[in-house]
């Protein structure tokens, strides 16, 4: 997918893993996975998606801006709730079209919508064949 | 996107947040983003993508199983490297559509095909409004 605010998919493998020219590769539908992590920590917060506009303003910014997929619109983390994302260290991995961010998190607010630190806050567990969900206890 | 491995993705907001059944939210390509991380130090390892059947053979063998989008095939992390991934843990996120396992990397080989432990060894950093790449040690 095109883009004109970063440099464009390098075609070399070796430049893209060892090279230190940031080429994001954003995907088919233009997007980049974050992993986002708590600076303090590094527990896992949530996983988001960036596309070029959201790196970009991240970049600038040192907040940290998504792409909503289910609103399909750019997404300010924090804007409404405040507990918005300072971006403390950003890391990109071996082929470029992942990053992961670790933050500090204003207020020490929750950083799901549901209320709690992650959101990854349910277990799953398979018996029988079958797989089911427990919640656990946030640290 | 359909599939017959899991229950097909709850109607109501609640269920799917704060419920116990697990119904995973494939995306329109039919891939969940699974975070990778190391169970002994929750290091982030990689990111990788399942489709159903990996989610599947993931939780029947409780050895990590992903879908290579480069190489559209099922891809059975290490059967090649011998550093297969047991996963000791897995989570999923308040809307179902990411994955979070903690693993135990066999032989405590390099996790990324580069050789390093992580795939997430480069900084990324800004200056006058140009981003580049730095090496970072490995832990």
């Amino acid at each position: 997918m095109p883009n004109e605010l970063f440099t464009a998919s390098l075609p070399d493998k070796h430049d893209v893993e060892e090279g230190v020219v940031f080429a994001p590769r954003f995907d088919a539908s233009g997007l980049l996975t974050a992993v986002v992590t708590d600076a303090r920590d590094n527990q896992l917060l949530m996983v988001a998606y960036m596309n070029s506009e959201a790196l970009k303003l991240t970049l600038e910014t040192g907040i940290a801006h998504y792409w909503s997929r289910s609103r399909k619109s750019l997404w300010k983390k924090g804007e409404t709730s405040g507990n918005m994302q300072t971006v403390l260290e950003m890391r990109t991995d071996c082929d470029q079209d992942a990053l992961w961010l670790k933050v500090s998190v204003a207020g020490e607010g929750p950083t799901c919508h549901t209320g709690r630190n992650s959101c990854f806050y349910r277990k799953v567990v398979t018996a029988g064949g079958t797989s089911s969900l427990i919640l656990e206890l946030q640290d």
